[in-house]
């Protein structure tokens, strides 16, 4: 019996239908007849509101008022344990802020993001961002007016930035990302004034979709992730879904021509996936068994995507039995040279397709059209006009079509403004929670070529998964390594590693 | 507007959380991992509770109290339209049901139901009745418990019969088994002497599961099962799930050496799947857009199934068309030869994969078993050997395991006792009514022959699926075709076809 069971009870039966409404969203992307989209758009919004009525009705406030001063937050109980104390003011954070919401207001956002993100699946397949147009400008509305039922002190991003980096504001991202976005621009300029040093042809050539599915899948059960909690199937935009730490579904997409897209994008999800399997079941549906926040989400996958699976280390293990998949496709390719062209330094229209060192600037370019559309007021008819001119200007290059462009990515769709700078904090977290594996276990680049990922898996569990949102981000990176969060392991990493493929 | 709104309104919000309830259902027989089982059963238990709740609670009793006596069930207004007061009636039947049982009863029912699925699932592949067991004992002792709250007046089993087939009872079903038993214990044995007039080695061959999986779309999409509404997935046990007119599931199973069954299942399902993609989306959650009955239900699936899917005009068009998805498996086979093939009497111990003739057998075995359990008291340890010895007596034919015994179907898992029956009223109705598509489709025999299948799916469309609950069972019966429900027309047909094909 833990001390606040009254209100984990109450918990976890919104964790029940928080998992329904996660599974409602999952088969929307994966199986659904596209004609069942305007009814699965009420369903979802009146589960969604369910949801809110149950954490902001008096029921609830009746338990959790036991605990915590429904004014000011405060936990009344001095006695409680660290864990009960944290799980307590998180329970606060979330009901805080569901309750500065209307109902009526969630079951409408939760409404206009599905039919929205039906209207952007279109609109990509078509190429045709008119038809997304209406359904955006819908999402921005809605969420300055989310920005302002929740409050902020700054501006108006802040607000929704802080559903997924507590404590982050526009402002502190502005200044984290000053000097990123100058050493990555040098740096990639360097890069380009580089000698390519091997043939991209390599990487494209006959894939088959189902082999694809089966070499991902056993990456995956390498990396400990269990089918028998979990699965993978395809959609349009790889994600995860945890519903519980028995059901967690990754997806990916399989193009016949490129393997190395799906494998980057198994291990990616793969990461997330592993989190969320790693939570405490014990715990559903309160703080304690849920993660710590969209940064350090990311920073779970960066790691797995990045350190580990485009690590030499990590192909002198998986290159043969790639080669073994897709006979007659790679015969050639030495490992020194498939490493160099795994983490080819390209400048890409897509985010998730992006190498490591140009990834960060999508993500600033993102950020800055949010920073517009939420903060400055621009329009969302200049979207695709704005998005072109930044890739020029950090990435380089210009998208042919919207689809490539500013369409490419389904976030805005669902209103998930201020989630993107989450992807790149995962990034600079990832490097420095790495750095500590190494510390811990001095072996672990030996283990990954021997295609041992387990250690690294067992670690994360024990470090990172177990404790749910026990510590806030910051804290737990200062826990687990002694430093301050901070982007410049990731930039001396990126410029280490790319510097010596690249012979700089 | 309808005069009847508020409540409609309040009935489409209980369909949206019954819908949900159903997509984990499907979810759980498709693509759930295993090892989410447990989890699942308390989310969906949870659910079901819910649903239970707002079924009884008072802000439904006050809604519906304004339209009806809650004591007696009389509807308060006279001046309401005849579909109106048919919608009250039989919100009330709902209503009055829900509020004899115990909340805490319906989680728990859905729970150990859900469980004994899992166990049922598990039991049926290793072949091993005694994982099953202590479920089945535990669903009979609920399903009892239920009888007793839900009331009864002959036998407990009759209030499990009604939630299928309202009004109908143990011994009115005894009554109309007995001559059915009778008439086709007579004719099996007739057709058992006469010979065997085609080599069924033919059916067996070479049958790719993924080409029967688009073959079965074929005529699925032939039928007008609308994809853009629905889809075809592969379960244990094939079933069709109305989530919403915009989202019914239909699945099946694909024996790789046998294609018949998964022909058969793909028309049985695809009727039910019409069914509800016909119901009016508008009456969404209230009895004008649900199903009459099981009764009524399970006569769309053998429509189909039987008098459309196993006609000769309706080989005429698919043999080609089969042959040529399954090149060098059907080459030499004419149509009467396919026709007789198709048709072939013969004893089997699986009740999806009996011919016409047998089928009923198979359900009243199920029905005196059920008796035997509900209303009898006998030992569910017994079931094997009971199953076994009647399996001898009707079909002629025992079980080697029970696998293909006791344990084939999925219904008694999770607690379905009293449903069995209508899979024979569904038959017995679907002669007459078919009876009726002829008298006013004169020539729909040809259409068949053509292909042309939709002016089938039109008139069901229009004089049955159209009309929700607005009639019950008998009514809909005597209003389509001026006659009293009877097996008579059913038997008479069998008779004629199995005559001719035998040549008795």
């Amino acid at each position: 019996m833990s001390e606040i069971d009254p209100l984990k009870k109450k918990l976890r039966e919104i964790g029940f239908l928080d998992s329904t409404s996660m599974t409602l969203r999952w088969d929307q992307q994966t199986y659904m007849p596209d004609g069942a989209a305007e009814f699965r758009s009420k369903q979802k919004s009146f589960i969604d509101q369910l949801i809110h009525r149950r954490l902001t009705g008096r029921e609830f406030e009746g338990v959790l008022g036991q605990y915590v001063d429904l004014e000011s937050g405060e936990v009344l109980d001095d006695g409680l344990s660290r864990r009960s104390r944290r799980a307590l003011e998180e329970t606060f954070r979330d009901y805080d802020k569901a309750r500065s919401l209307p109902t009526e207001f969630v079951g409408k956002l939760s409404e206009a993001g599905s039919r929205s993100v039906q209207a952007w699946h279109k609109a990509k397949e078509e190429d045709d961002f008119e038809i997304f147009l209406p359904h955006l400008e819908e999402m921005v509305g809605l969420s300055k007016k989310k920005a302002e039922f929740l409050g902020y002190e700054e501006e108006p991003l802040d607000a929704l930035i802080d559903y997924f980096e507590p404590g982050m504001t526009t402002a502190k991202l502005k200044e984290i990302f000053r000097p990123v976005r100058e050493r990555l621009t040098d740096f990639t300029d360097r890069l380009a004034a580089a000698d390519d040093p091997v043939d991209d042809g390599l990487l494209t050539g006959d894939f088959p979709a189902d082999v694809q599915y089966d070499f991902t899948c056993e990456i995956l059960e390498s990396m400990g992730f269990d089918f028998d909690r979990g699965r993978q199937d395809e959609t349009a935009h790889p994600f995860t879904m945890g519903m519980h730490p028995t059901d967690t579904r990754v997806t990916n997409r399989f193009d016949p021509e490129r393997v190395v897209s799906a494998i980057g994008s198994a291990v990616h999800e793969g990461g997330h996936g592993l989190y969320e399997q790693g939570l405490d079941p014990e715990e559903f549906g309160n703080p304690l068994g849920q993660a710590v926040s969209f940064g350090i989400h990311e920073s779970q996958s960066r790691l797995w995507e990045n350190l580990v699976g485009s690590s030499k280390p990590f192909w002198r293990h998986w290159l043969p039995r790639l080669k073994a998949h897709f006979p007659g496709q790679l015969d050639g390719v030495e490992l020194d040279e498939w490493y160099e062209l795994y983490n080819r330094v390209e400048p890409s229209l897509i985010r998730v397709e992006s190498d490591e060192v140009h990834y960060n600037l999508h993500i600033l370019l993102r950020f800055e059209l949010e920073d517009a559309l939420i903060n400055g007021g621009a329009d969302p008819a200049r979207v695709p006009e704005l998005w072109d001119e930044k890739m020029e200007e950090y990435i380089g290059v210009t998208p042919e079509s919207d689809a490539e462009g500013a369409l490419q990515d389904i976030h805005w769709s669902w209103g998930q403004f201020g989630y993107f700078p989450s992807y790149a904090l995962g990034n600079f977290y990832s490097v420095q929670i790495f750095e500590q594996v190494k510390a811990e276990i001095p072996d672990v680049m030996d283990l990954i070529g021997q295609g041992d990922l387990l250690p690294i898996k067992e670690w994360l569990n024990e470090n990172i998964h177990a404790y749910g949102r026990e510590f806030k981000a910051g804290e737990l990176i200062r826990e687990l390594t002694g430093e301050e969060p901070s982007a410049e392991p990731f930039l001396d990493y990126l410029e280490d590693k790319y510097s010596e493929i690249y012979g700089l």
